[in-house]
């Protein structure tokens, strides 16, 4: 397949191959981050909301053998890349082309195992981007609040849901949680002693457990932007060569 | 003065001497860090809710000169204690022997440039501590989101609010304070790639910046408790032993 508008990438170190708009939205390592820290096991269901392309499934799937992975994506032309990935991948993730607000009959019947999203960083009322597609897929017509709270009618009872997004909002992403389930936060900083511009949350479903804050990932070696010569930290190699998973409640126990 | 029930320590390499109970509450590393993460200027006025024997206070008066300080204490022995320790550091302290949900009619007339606080770190309904004074203190009679409340009331437009707590109540900290201040986070971390215990938040009343949460401040070198000898880092050392500033909003430049 080649198409103009498209690039084919690799992540993890080529384990995973993905098609996607050259001028759209563009996965990088956040959906990477993302499936790293899911903890999910053979056998379970994924369910990722606003899956675009298809990346973190892709390789949450690529990690953990035997996962039953839907992905939920409202916009056609990246369901149906999506669709095309996870063929290209053999990869079990069905694409259901939805709004999260409008989610077809059979999937409101199901509770999932793991419920995964990189939601929009920005919210709608930002500038607009040149790309139409890049700007659903940035930006949030959809309030992060009403994000949250699919994920957590989708999730079962003890499941988890894990989502990457901007540090700014991890407020808005505490709150949706709040008494509904306890969170995890892993912030990622782009280098050691750097504020954290992305962070991980991972909410248990139902729990009440102390909510805690991980020492930060730190994804580049060195003080100062070295350019494309830039060397990851040992960590962060391993979760984006190497298909490395990151285990928060693991790390927790410091 | 010598007293069987007190203890009369040195905080800041000695530049700040406080007597305090030996069997109570104990204040230790963090009004320390509280103090040094205070962006106070000469001339400014600053409020300090629950300041037991007055440990945070002094600390800020030691390394900011004219400021205008007034402690805020529900418990008479531990108010009496930091007003003895006000005298004896020379320090412009007034303490008020008040609840900080029954304000003195005076008090309640004013805003301050800084409200700082370091509140009860457990719920009310936590085991009770063998001393009355210690188990007032540690524990929140007062939910935290009244202190936020009364720290809010008592700020200025522009001013600052700063408080240390247990990172386990950093989603009702920044609850407390969702659209009425922005808030910086630092957290506080025993080691380097541990979960941080503590967080200082500092919200700025009626501004509208993003959340920014800092890298961790680690206060131990090394991996392992290494016993009484264990060495501070060079940052931890500057605060608890040089009366250094930690500017949160340099730090937030990154």
């Amino acid at each position: 397949m080649t198409e103009p508008g498209l690039t084919r990438d690799a992540f993890l170190d080529g384990k995973v191959i993905a098609w996607q708009p050259r001028e759209g939205y563009r996965a990088a390592t956040d959906p990477v981050f993302l499936a790293a820290s899911v903890p999910a096991r053979a056998g379970q269901s994924v369910l990722e909301l606003g899956c675009g392309v298809g990346v973190a499934s892709l390789c949450l799937a690529a990690r953990v053998p035997g996962l039953d992975c839907t992905g939920l994506e409202v916009q056609a032309e990246y369901a149906a890349l999506a669709r095309n990935n996870a063929a290209e991948n053999g990869a079990a993730l069905t694409v259901v082309e939805a709004d999260l607000e409008a989610l077809p009959t059979d999937l409101r019947a199901r509770r999932f195992d793991h419920v995964i999203a990189n939601p929009p960083y920005y919210a709608a009322q930002g500038p607009s981007a040149r790309d139409a597609g890049r700007d659903k897929a940035l930006r949030e017509d959809t309030p992060l609040a009403r994000w949250i709270d699919t994920a957590l009618r989708r999730t079962r009872d003890g499941g988890h849901i894990t989502m990457i997004h901007l540090t700014e909002r991890l407020p808005e992403l505490l709150a949706g949680f709040a008494g509904r389930a306890s969170c995890i936060v892993l912030p990622l900083a782009a280098r050691a002693q750097r504020p954290a511009r992305r962070i991980i949350v991972q909410a248990r479903k139902g729990a009440r457990a102390p909510f805690v804050l991980l020492a930060p990932l730190v994804i580049h070696q060195g003080d100062v932007h070295l350019g494309d010569g830039d060397f990851f930290t040992d960590s962060a190699r391993a979760v984006l060569r190497d298909c490395a998973a990151m285990d928060l409640r693991d790390m927790a126990l410091g």
